[in-house]
């Protein structure tokens, strides 16, 4: 099997920069000064785009799809978790218990969990949740790959398929999440090589490492990272070397998000390094993206700055599952709704201020004009 | 008429301390690293301890209160806007055209808009909106009271009142909005005047002034400071002299809105004044409040400095009506439902790390207990 990725590069475009620039121009005539509501402005903007329509829809249907997988590398004591909890936490996903779950509910979101390499066989549960598994726990990369090639293709085509899936039914926005024990190792390893930092730079204290743990940690991200060295070029087998079946299925499903023309929250470093990944197999797919939040996690920095994105939001979260991008939900929702939803200086008999008005007369020249919509 | 400040001193006590113990304990069992969400947490434990319950209930009933009335100022060019905009605003909060409107849509929350001085008398209008009414518009503070000190009693315990409507139909979260053109020139001489700053410093650029404009509203903060200079022990002929209608009815809400332990989400400039002499009344009440963002107006951080509140967003907006606070609702919401809905590690079968079960064994040995609701 050979996965053609430069078909990504063909595919995916940029969100609509007519539609952009008339989402500009709209904000010109809604009852507020000019440029009052600040980043939200931006933000609406970006919706508009996304959809190709001003004012914009609602978001309606966002989902988060979670990526459950083990990794190898757990063994080493790089994470203040023992293994079995990525188990357990898939089955309090399923129950509803979990931070992902309580935020989905509260902001308006469905959350689906996909277990793309578990270590252990769960029983009892959905088929849904383990069509797409690959293998029991991925490899430890500090001395083994992650995958074999032909599983990493795999994986990155059941990302692929969730979401096709997943707008098929309807999905606006999308959110990928994580759960793992040791994601952050692989994580760590994949932005260190993506953006030629030092396993030092790039290594975090995860779920809550103690100065022992980081050490160990560190070495591991280190070991990884020169097994991956010479793999920059060939993104699958990355992922197949130092990545695992998650990161294979999330770089899949965020490709193909952008080739689908839907609005991605990232969350923090896994879906950041997994963002990493599918930035460098086709660049336009960043501007599907929006930064839910910046993560407390050091190598998270790097991935913003590559991606050139600047995060919604900076609570000092570092739980992953996607919750820091739940957290963000509320706030580009908000921007839609500014734009769609207020009043134009005519519309409401308010007087705008002669220089606003003038910016407004000029950008009714333009193209785009702010009160016509476009599909 | 003479309204007795001291009683607020007496019946503002803070928020309760043995809820929001019991409230960080509890995030210690709940299924996640413990203090990986980070800010949430903290303000989690806010919210419980404004309710006095630990899990917190949902918050159902946020509420908006804008406070609209012109400034005799605004005719000495210190706004982008010119005044008639105050009334024609009123009519579009009405007609839900306006921004404030739009988020308090999508964010699940209500507004109601009270005319405390705007300039003309608003025909056709509900009796709710202008039973409260002082007068129409408050002086120029440059060179005249904006009220008299029995109008600026009235205005205050309109505020009072108000807040205690609110509060009795079943409000579970205020907070305060603002509309009137001219109004950030009073803010600034309030906050001047009470931060000990001079007028250059707290002097921004509202709706969008120029640099001409900058200087006419610097010149008239300068004046109204200096009217008002000796005036901060009495915080009534504060208001009566270099405020407004508005904000001394603003400053009886939060004060009132503490009273009733009731959580206030802050806007920017209009409301931190009002939070400025509100706190220089009854210190505690600060704790009641959470700042909703960080305005781009300057003076701004001298609000948050005295009265320690960080920022839940930085979204550089600068337009009030209480749209800060209220993009910052879903935050809090979020904040609420993690620590009230998510499983406990004993609730999922989910193993603890080590450490962790120490710390929330040291909890449960404590005096609130992480799983026992306090009403």
């Amino acid at each position: 099997m050979t996965i053609d990725l430069q078909r990504f590069r063909d595919e995916i475009t940029r969100p609509d920069v007519d539609v952009e620039k008339a989402a500009r121009q709209r904000q010109l005539v809604l009852t507020k000064p000019a440029g009052a509501l600040g980043r939200l402005e931006e933000l609406a903007a970006w919706v508009a785009a996304t959809q190709g329509l001003c004012p914009p829809r609602p978001i309606e249907r966002a989902r988060v799809v979670i990526f459950a997988g083990d990794h190898g590398v757990a063994a080493d004591g790089v994470s203040a978790y023992p293994p079995e909890v990525t188990a357990q936490m898939v089955l309090n996903f399923l129950s509803g218990g979990a931070a992902v779950n309580a935020l989905a509910r509260t902001v308006g979101a469905t959350v689906r969990v996909v277990d793309m390499a578990v270590a252990v066989d769960l029983d009892g549960v959905p088929d849904e949740l383990t069509r797409y598994k690959v293998r029991n726990g991925s490899g430890n990369i500090t001395r083994e790959d992650a995958l074999t090639r032909d599983e990493a293709d795999q994986a990155f085509l059941a990302g692929i398929a969730i979401a096709d899936e997943e707008v098929d039914a309807g999905a606006d926005l999308l959110i990928p999440g994580d759960m793992g024990i040791g994601n952050t190792t692989p994580a760590a390893a994949l932005i260190g090589l993506l953006s030629s930092r030092d396993a030092g730079a790039v290594t975090g204290r995860g779920t809550g490492l103690d100065d022992e743990g980081w050490m160990r940690k560190a070495a591991a991200v280190r070991d990884a990272m020169r097994r991956g060295r010479d793999l920059k070029a060939d993104q699958l087998a990355l992922l197949a070397t130092v990545g695992g079946a998650d990161f294979a299925a999330m770089t899949g499903f965020l490709l193909q998000a952008a080739v689908r023309r839907t609005p991605v929250i990232l969350d923090g470093l896994v879906s950041g390094a997994c963002a990493m990944v599918a930035h460098r197999i086709a660049y336009r797919s960043a501007k599907w993206w929006q930064a839910g939040h910046r993560s407390v996690e050091p190598a998270h920095e790097y991935v913003l700055a590559r991606l050139q994105l600047e995060p919604l939001l900076d609570y000092q979260l570092r739980l992953g599952e996607g919750t820091g991008a739940l957290l963000a939900l509320p706030l580009v929702r908000a921007a839609q709704a500014t734009l769609a939803d207020m009043a134009t200086f005519d519309e409401a008999g308010v007087t705008d201020r002669p220089d606003d008005a003038e910016d407004a007369g000029d950008a009714r020249d333009g193209e785009g004009t702010p009160d016509v919509e476009k599909s």
